[in-house]
């Protein structure tokens, strides 16, 4: 799978993209993640991608040209399955879509930053619009990696124990059931019996209760 | 504010607090937002701070000892009003949450990893759990980013337009009307007259009931 991220902060991707289980897909050739600066797809001369809003108001505004170049480009090197852009008015992310999009072959991800992209950018060039939650953020940046971790992470071997990523929350609709470590007791504070029983069958039919009863009382949407 | 944040990936900020916005908060003052490497806090010789789940199954979990360590620490050297978890199953982050946390003097954020955390950290060290959206990431690394940056872009001064943040999505409930900026026509595709009009009154009631419309549209929940 690849991912073209754009991006007017292609440095905020650094870090995020040499830690853990990207780097570690990268490595492995699940995915080849490309970040592109905006910036150096401008025809202007001082590398400017922005302009005021028409009509007035604070904020500047992200300009279609440079956008257009750099997809423009994309496209004519590979085929796309998806453009997206990342704004909190998009379709709310949630498993289900990462599920869907980890096995698509090739998207985009459009970053937004400052006040905004001309909307003619969401109307003619954006396949699809993601909302990570009902929040402002500075930029599109995190919710790019957000959406690229959510995905990468579900690539057949990207995550070192697939049993592990099988029982997540989200993947049955249920909350995980709580765990625990060593040691059995910490400052008078134990661990349920049954975890500590030996007998796997209690501890499936615990486990599978628990994941209920936490469900039904934090989440109870989700067993709509 | 204050904003302490305890992972096993502190490496994974560098370039996320290095950039934008929160790089200008912590340079004025407005936040600092200090990273603890948990394994720092650990009396395991090989720094390890996970260990296998009691009761079998895949994945590592982390070990309350080394958080209850860092976490007793930092309350011995000031007061935190939350110290939070990042969590699927928390309560889930929303605009007005970030606003309510905005006005907090101290918060600390734990980030999750591997398959998860000692169930007893959650009963007995944590006072708020916190979900960015319904979706399994690799860690809390990333959600402890965005809330951050949610947060430390409505301290006063963070960002250099505050009107700007003012006219966000969700801080009226209703989604951001479009926006355009130069060229006025690209590609045959124009702007709305309106924009381009200099009436004020009438650009101000289209944006209104743009926002309406899209809202109405888009996310009608937002308007109950």
């Amino acid at each position: 799978m690849r991912i073209d991220i754009i991006t007017v902060l292609p440095e905020m991707f650094e870090s995020i993209l040499g830690c853990s289980i990207l780097k570690r897909a990268q490595n492995a050739s699940l995915a080849e993640i490309v970040v592109h600066n905006l910036r150096d797809y401008t025809t202007n001369k001082h590398r400017k991608v922005d302009d005021y809003p028409f009509g007035g108001d604070a904020g500047m505004v992200i300009q279609i040209e440079p956008v257009d170049r750099c997809i423009s480009q994309l496209k004519s090197q590979r085929q796309y399955d998806e453009v997206i852009f990342t704004a909190p008015d998009g379709e709310v992310f949630n498993q289900r879509m990462a599920n869907r999009m980890s096995m698509l072959d090739n998207i985009i991800i459009l970053c937004g930053h400052y006040k905004g992209i001309d909307y003619r950018i969401r109307e003619h060039l954006i396949t699809k619009e993601i909302s990570i939650g009902d929040y402002v953020l500075t930029g599109g940046e995190m919710p790019a990696a957000i959406i690229t971790d959510a995905i990468v992470r579900l690539l057949p071997g990207a995550i070192g124990d697939e049993q592990s990523a099988l029982t997540d929350s989200f993947q049955d609709n249920l909350l995980e059931p709580p765990i625990y470590t060593r040691p059995a007791e910490y400052n008078g504070w134990g661990v349920p019996d049954v975890l500590l029983s030996g007998h796997a069958a209690n501890i499936d039919r615990w486990r599978h209760e628990q994941a209920l009863e936490r469900t039904r009382r934090l989440r109870p949407d989700l067993l709509e």
